[in-house]
């Protein structure tokens, strides 16, 4: 065989891959928007066996064989050739994928999807004893998948490294402390300021008009709606169900409008990414962001160094104004700025501000690698996380719902490997737009005149139509000139909060 | 192996290839109702990529032996066991789906394809010659399709024997023969008689509050939205996504009351046929409705015999009014009554009434079975349409648009074993609510009082809960205690219409 027709050859396999997991991304955004209950067993196994046939395929000896001979071939079309990143990035997805036996993904998605349903009411029910020894074995199970992966310097690095290629536990615990050394300051320069007043976001503001005045917002930045759609679902998410077909979910309550709007903004920023790889990378693994960091740095970006600036809503406050007449009639645009960019600790991770959000994350993160290391017992879990909100946050969970219960990621997959990606977003979403103002010199004017086209053409270039082809270190490097960096997001964080609160 | 674990092997093999179908369901679903344009390309490769796993799986040479080695054991089980109508229908799905090559459906489902998208812009464009070279291939594949199915009387009975399974076309010709004697009379009475008054069905009807209306009506009728859902399609359909998951698909006109009324009705008696199939039957060919012909018998039952009757409207004409103040309110319920049951001829077979819509789908059978015969060349059907809906209707089609254009079936699959079963719907239809009525004596003080629990008990126990296990004949027998008969469907409409139009 040719080493074209091999390469079409595996093409073609990984095109099959990829069509189970759209199909499988349908059952998935159907089942989280409209799907009645009765067809949730059904559901379950549709899933169950997309998933597994995806599995078998990607794992079949018959894809190691051709990415073996392919590798030196497409290594000598240059590191940067589209061929030569397909091979590279299948590799690393066949390996971790046969890394794992069969039977031990089984048990881990079966122990997953029990422990879900049972968090699902122990959260409301504020009973962590319930997901307690479902808790424990995930644990076990966490520690035994990091073991399928080849040893590394700390034993967990290898469920970092599934989210966040390359990614290390000590590089991240590097960062993290540096950027806390940054916000700790910051947080008590503001504490010791007047709370700013947000009284202004909770009024009536019927969903239906929060839904349409979104829509023209991120019409604006970009999302295409022929090729995506937005649905109402309860935890709002971004998906790809094929190319051209790119969706978000959103959720909207009357009686408050920056939940809804930002979170918008925030799966639209997810979404652009996705639909601005390039299609030539369509039906293979390079067709989808590269790591759960860059892409949320570009939810982040969206919702916050767009979405949350005062540019922005010079332009965009008068038509939300329009949209709600009466409601905002008395409020000035600076009072509303400084009301969706109050800075306040707080319980739960999504609702924190953009200054306080990394301590939430920070906070989980040494959490689970106590667990993981064995240092802190699942039973003492609750405690130790009351005792570390109160000490960073200098606030108290009034109970479990709120505190180790809060967050879904621990009770329906494994422990490990998801939070740092929050951060790591926030650190890259600054150094990105650091990087775009400083080629587009008139970036705050443009967003200033509801133009976006620009920082969008920027984004695409730089990072969203690479798709995988590059890590995250890569991307960040390309599109910045810069390695990996807190420096822009504390000056970001600094300067925007300093002029605020007047530090 | 033992028998038992032989049937417990078939049926995971079974349970795996239904959960295929069911998530192509999803997928054709979305497709249908929310995908977005651009999703279409990697739709289609979804579609058909699952659809070719089903098939695999089914035409195993595995399934065969399995079935093979059961039929025996199944057979001492008794006719009746639900062991036996497993294997036995089982065998008839694996031997259709064996016959007939891999490569030769794969052929005939891209022809399919392409013709349907030619056609979807030849329609308004009322552009027969674009579609025509695709049609004579159609026919070709049609007649190609039959030649691999075993010999019988007509060529084409395999056509038919794959939508209503066990009819041929001698059979559906005696029946057609019989009907059309009736028929043509009592249309030729109706028109001696003044045209109805159908006017009150036009005016201001907005979508939302039609279907709000429909959905109380179906609710009422028992269609359970916790295990389906209703949503907004260009084409009206039915369709089941898993257990528990079976949903209808709609249309509303704010300018007409009774298109979206009617088809919400008719799309919940396929529904509520799906929703009743004994649970037991879950994952398995079992768990559908029989045939083509049964299905349409239950769809017709709820839309007509139900939904179009006098009885009916005496209890639901009151909410009707109440639910668009102002327009109804000079309009008495017979006069309502008579408006939803003008018999008037006209170029539509789905905007047909009652009495005239059997001669549409006479004309089509006719027409199909000529050109499957060589007896009409597909360049002539448009003049041999025109002539016949004249001879048969009385009115002349202004275009193709309205002619040989106006269903999608030949355009979109094969052409042969489609249409005859919408007519024996409607003559089970009839021969089944004539059983009902007369096991519950009551039916129509029921059915006035807006209670439909005893019809739909009684259509549960009699046709829903056996799903595929018996034929249609076998249902018809069971049901109602006599062979399929035109007699009941005749009588029902001469009753209804003499009293009507005063004959």
């Amino acid at each position: 065989m040719t080493r074209e027709s091999e390469l079409a050859l595996l093409k073609q396999r990984l095109q099959e891959i990829d069509d189970l997991r759209g199909a499988g991304s349908v059952l998935g955004w159907d089942q989280a928007t409209y799907m009645p209950p009765g067809g949730a067993e059904s559901r379950g196994r549709q899933l169950a066996l997309l998933s597994r046939l995806a599995h078998e395929r990607l794992t079949d000896p018959g894809i190691g064989r051709l990415l073996d001979s392919l590798e030196p071939w497409a290594e000598a079309q240059g590191t940067d050739s589209d061929a030569a990143a397909l091979v590279r990035v299948t590799k690393r997805d066949y390996d971790r994928a046969t890394r794992v036996p069969a039977a031990f993904i089984q048990r881990l998605s079966e122990h997953a999807a029990a422990t879900y349903h049972v968090w699902e009411r122990a959260r409301p029910d504020n009973d962590f004893a319930a997901v307690r020894p479902l808790l424990e074995t995930t644990v076990e199970l966490s520690r035994e998948l990091a073991g399928y992966h080849p040893p590394s310097a700390h034993p967990y690095d290898a469920l970092i490294d599934l989210a966040e290629d390359g990614m290390t536990v000590a590089a991240v615990r590097a960062l993290f402390t540096e950027l806390r050394a940054g916000l700790v300051p910051l947080i008590e320069a503001i504490r010791a300021r007047p709370e700013a007043d947000d009284s202004c976001l909770n009024g009536k503001f019927p969903e239906s008009v929060q839904q349409v005045f979104a829509e023209k917002v991120i019409r604006a930045f970009g999302y295409d709606y022929t090729r995506g759609r937005q649905d109402k679902t309860a935890h709002p998410f971004m998906t790809k169900l094929g190319r051209g077909d790119v969706r978000i979910t959103t959720r909207y309550r009357d009686d408050c409008l920056s939940d809804g709007l930002f979170s918008t903004l925030h799966e639209a920023g997810h979404a652009m990414y996705e639909q601005g790889i390039d299609d030539a990378l369509d039906g293979t693994p390079l067709f989808s962001g590269t790591t759960a960091g860059v892409h949320e740095s570009q939810s982040r970006l969206w919702e916050n160094l767009v979405g949350r600036s005062l540019p922005f809503w010079r332009h965009w406050y008068a038509p939300l104004k329009a949209a709600f007449p009466g409601v905002l009639d008395h409020v000035d645009v600076e009072t509303f700025y400084r009301a969706i960019n109050k800075v306040i600790p707080s319980l739960i991770r999504t609702e924190a501000d953009e200054v306080t959000y990394n301590l939430h994350v920070m906070l989980r993160f040494d959490l689970e690698l106590a667990m993981l290391e064995g240092t802190l017992a699942v039973a003492d879990l609750p405690d130790a996380w009351r005792a570390r909100v109160q000490s960073d946050l200098g606030v108290m969970p009034p109970d479990d719902r709120d505190g180790a219960l809060q967050d879904v990621h621990w009770y329906g997959g494994i422990v490990g490997g998801a939070f740092q990606s929050y951060t790591l977003g926030n650190i890259m979403s600054a150094q990105f737009f650091a990087a775009a103002r400083r080629d587009l010199a008139d970036l705050d004017k443009q967003v200033g005149a509801g133009e976006f086209g620009p920082l969008r053409a920027w984004l695409t270039e730089r990072i969203y139509r690479h798709g995988r082809k590059y890590t995250a270190p890569e991307i960040v490097q390309r599109a910045t000139g810069e390695p990996l960096s807190i420096a822009p997001y504390l000056a970001y964080l600094n300067t925007k909060y300093g002029a605020l609160y007047g530090l």
